[in-house]
């Protein structure tokens, strides 16, 4: 997978269905690390942001290593605005890291599992996924990649406080976890704040799609930890997973509900859903989730025979503006001509077209 | 074509396309007669009602050779309510005589272009259809069986009045024609207001589609001559088709400003209205027709190629809820299963499937 697919493949490697795929579409853990004697990003001029770049670039081989995947050294600001947002929409990078492209990059495993920011809020922030619920395996190649970066270069750790970071609230295990879930049963039958306020008192959030200050749309919700100081890293997985299972088990027990009492009305909504998306000619980003939504609903209840579960991620990336600007290589599209292109996308990969070859 | 087949079926024989058929649905005209000496239905006994019965009974091979065709009797208190309905339906009588069935009855032609009504407002009503805008044939036909009539039996007609009916609306000729149109185009770009007050100005009025008192729903007109004392037969012809004509020729103009204008749009409209016809498991009657409305317009502008004008008859009627209930054999059907059958029909129709042959 060379640097140009990363931008206009629809779909990256590691999507295939994981554990409880009907319900969790990715999991993902972010280790927050600084390098010793040098300001925060935040704080540091362009020297010291440059001596950051010049570290994480002298271990380069070692991430090779640590993953055992070649790697994508990218510049942010090598980078058009268009391919930034792309990264965004792919989740490897943060928005945060793009706000200020200049001595900004990214490395990228080829199989996209893995991605370490450099001078994001923090000096490294090694970034795992995998699809569906599955943590550990994200975390143990995390915490790999973690230990070639410490067997070569000092880290700011204290005894007493942990890893220190930019953010106090990633002080400690610098350990966030998150989990991508899709809770349209929840959503129907009105449970979804209450899981929300549970969640809350076990110390995790639950936000939209892309994190903090994202809306949840198309009923996809991040579940992740709130705390990282006073926790070990497995007590975090630990409890993520279980509240994740938890919130799996409401959400299949709503789903049945959903089969038992109004099946009839859920197979009209889905089945519209996904006539529209099928003819619609324009479409536009929150919509094309919402009827996203539905017909993986639809799907996973088994009401729905023709369309499968692995083209959802392929029509959620599809459908993103950024991806489909940089597709048709115009970054001046109108929301009109992005609608209209989105629309097209839908219906092509509905068709069981590629969709991101043109 | 069996009188079962009348019920069941779902098109009427004559509903091939006619002229002006991207617009004009069908054209009706119809004559009003009253015997001499009997009372008008609404303040007859049931005696004199008896006797307009046997009257009309007396020519019924009469009816046959003006039509060159066999004709089906039909008494109204034969039927089942949902029968009544059913003809109500396919326009073949109207809302008016099933209100009281005892001694109402209807002589229809096997080839259903000719229906008699006895005792529905007058003794008889004679209604002959055609599809497309063609009122010649239709007057042409009412006319050879009102002769046949008047060459055996007293019609009540007056010198200076001309011929006598029940309500003074019909008194003269006794002639109301007819012509449903289907009218998207001014309905989109907000000029149908227009259209009728400028009827309501040449004397014609504009309404739903089973005629006084019911709603527009779908973009379908009926505009109808409202005077017929003063004119001449002929006279009452030509100005309505002229006016219709006109009205044509609004449409024509106002669809290709929307395909100039808002071709984008009006694509995605119809395209999503197709798409939820073919896939909604449940639709209401209004919403149904609604989407017809659309999915019509866009097989008339060339956008649409997933199906045929000549389907869009079968579709409205085979969407009416007494025939579906009909079909059914079964009179007690929810509104649920009602829409629910009324989504399958549709998709049966949209895949190419005879709906009316279970």
């Amino acid at each position: 997978m060379s640097v140009m697919d990363l931008y206009r493949d629809y779909c990256l490697p590691w999507m295939q269905s994981g554990k409880e795929s009907d319900i969790v579409i990715s999991s993902r853990v972010r280790l927050a690390r600084n390098f010793s004697r040098l300001p925060f990003p935040n704080r540091a001029d362009f020297t010291q942001l440059a001596a950051v770049q010049e570290m994480a670039a002298s271990i380069f081989s070692d991430l090779e290593s640590a993953c055992n995947e070649e790697f994508d050294a990218i510049g942010m600001d090598a980078l058009t605005p268009l391919e930034r947002s792309v990264l965004v929409e792919k989740q490897l990078i943060s928005r945060n890291l793009i706000k200020k492209p200049q001595y900004r990059s990214v490395y990228v495993s080829r199989d996209r599992r893995c991605s370490v920011m450099v001078n994001e809020e923090d000096h490294l922030r090694i970034q795992c996924m995998a699809a569906g619920l599955d943590l550990a395996a994200p975390f143990a190649l995390a915490s790999r990649v973690d230990d070639a970066v410490e067997a070569k270069l000092d880290i700011a750790f204290d005894e007493k406080m942990g890893y220190l970071t930019s953010c106090p609230t990633n002080l400690g295990t610098g350990l966030r976890a998150s989990v991508l879930l899709h809770l349209p049963g929840l959503v129907f039958t009105r449970n979804m704040n209450n899981i929300i306020n549970i969640s809350q008192q076990l110390g995790l959030s639950v936000r939209g799609m892309y994190g903090e200050g994202t809306e949840t749309v198309g009923n996809v919700f991040q579940v992740s930890n709130q705390l990282t100081l006073g926790f070990t890293e497995q007590g975090i997985l630990d409890n993520l997973t279980s509240a994740v299972k938890e919130i799996i088990e409401n959400e299949r027990r709503a789903r049945k509900a959903l089969m038992l009492y109004t099946k009839d009305r859920i197979e009209d909504i889905v089945w519209r859903a996904f006539g529209t998306l099928k003819y619609a000619r324009f479409i536009g980003e929150t919509e094309v989730l919402q009827l996203l939504s539905k017909v993986r609903l639809g799907i996973d209840l088994g009401l729905i025979n023709e369309a499968m579960p692995e083209q959802y991620p392929e029509l959620i990336l599809a459908s993103r503006p950024s991806y489909l600007q940089n597709l048709m290589n115009n970054e001046n599209m109108s929301k009109n001509e992005i609608d209209r292109k989105r629309a097209e996308m839908v219906r092509r990969i509905l068709a069981g077209e590629s969709a991101g070859q043109e």
